[in-house]
């Protein structure tokens, strides 16, 4: 419950601060590329909570910062810290100076990190596995809440990766966190900047990449009927737009979820674990 | 979006009022079932925002007794109110005076309301229908977020309804009928005083009782195989206590969501999704 993450944004990759000479002379995908590069090297992320501190520093791929600590959490955190290596910074509770949002509720414990590195999208598709792999992606979902779900729904039915908009996407912040319930240190979490390029490339690699949609031609278990064995990307949409047009067509198939009620529509991530269920590989 | 709901505690229901004098001569029960009679009587919710007072103001089941509006918000609901035929309260947008919670995005319009009724567990159950019907229990899930959640899912897959606690429920709030994005003015939510006594009714009527487990010993969809013709009953625990022990013993079977990953566990919200797809009726 305690847990959470804050973005801290550095000058470097803040929007608009390139915006100047420079933006006059090299094109707008050079400075793009450029800002990208600056914002991946200087991103960082303050946890907090002791859930969420202890979590990080347990895993091993999580690189590391500062960790800012009052006495009573840090005797709470001992063997997290102890085990990480870290020095960490006792604080008065008084005066807590780790940079975060008015009303978090840290507990006494704060821990600055860099976001995990999942590495590429193809390492994680094609990785080996004991089931036939499922990948989630998302077509501008910016809800941290319901990503945070869709991450922790993802962990639970085994999915390879969640894939994200780097623009138009959810970055790891408290809400998103807190909502996964510990499945942002476990579940790849991977945002790319062009999600059509990714679905060609998951097709490339042998994926079968089906859209989420109301008006799907055919239902997703239909869709999947002598392919369970197959790779098998899920793509849904925000609530309300839906599927962006170029991500429609540049699914194999449009899929609905088979319901009896046939009024209202689910929420994002709800849809996301049903559709998860629903294609779960079965050997 | 913006639409919400604020509970009015009236004198008559807060806890502890009762419990001087009178305490001493009754027996908590007859106390306890006077409370809910008057509580029953006095119960009213404010709704605010657009939409959920247009919402409101169009459903013919809903016993509507105030409607403070400004002179903005009057214009914009002006089909609704007239259809209602209530006579709205022209307030002024600075000093709105219906008694909301601060920071309440009301655009200028709140609704109070009686909370819907959907009649007896046994008239719901009952009813005739095109499926078999499914009903979902809650036990002692209090989060207006998954409650609300719930009942959209609910919606979509057409269960009679869902069935909570009256205490260590999750009463109509703002939260809830947001997250609920208009089920709650569609889909059945009814709560029992024990929910235990709601299965044991729901068996004598014919129901199959799951209860959802993450340790339960048949998947889902096994124990329905050559059932889906039947009444079903799906019951879901909160988050971290789970069933309560009652509750348990209660069930038909205890059965588990076939999931590939087997690590982390889905937010109840989710679950209830996964469990209403899992079972429902196909004929």
């Amino acid at each position: 419950m305690a847990l959470g993450l804050v973005r801290k944004a550095r000058a470097a990759h803040q929007p608009g601060m390139q915006a100047g000479a420079e933006a006059m002379k090299k094109p707008a995908w050079v400075i793009e590329k450029e800002q990208a590069r600056r914002a991946a090297a200087a991103e960082t992320v303050w946890l907090f909570g002791l859930h969420a501190v202890r979590d990080a520093l347990l895993n091993p791929a999580r690189e590391r910062l500062r960790l800012i600590v009052t006495r009573n959490a840090l005797e709470k955190l001992a063997d997290a810290v102890a085990q990480s290596g870290i020095a960490p910074e006792i604080c008065d509770a008084r005066k807590f100076t780790a940079p975060l949002d008015e009303g978090s509720v840290h507990q006494g414990a704060a821990l600055e990190v860099k976001p995990l590195d999942w590495g590429s999208l193809a390492d994680v598709a094609l990785g080996a596995g004991p089931m036939p792999p499922r990948i989630v992606l998302l077509d501008r979902v910016t809800d941290p809440h319901n990503v945070g779900a869709i991450l922790r729904s993802a962990e639970v039915f085994g999915a390879r990766a969640v894939v994200g908009l780097q623009r138009h996407g959810a970055p790891e912040t408290g809400a998103l966190a807190k909502t996964a319930s510990g499945a942002l240190e476990r579940q790849p979490y991977l945002r790319v900047r062009n999600l059509a390029d990714a679905m060609e490339d998951l097709r490339g690699m042998g994926y079968v990449v089906l859209g989420l949609d109301g008006d799907g031609e055919t239902d997703i278990e239909t869709a999947l009927e002598g392919r369970r064995d197959r790779a098998v990307a899920l793509v849904l949409g925000a609530e309300g737009p839906g599927l962006r047009e170029r991500t429609r067509e540049t699914c194999d198939a449009l899929v609905r979820i088979d319901a009896a009620g046939g009024f209202g529509s689910l929420n994002v991530s709800n849809a996301a674990a049903v559709a998860l269920y629903a294609a779960r590989g079965r050997g």
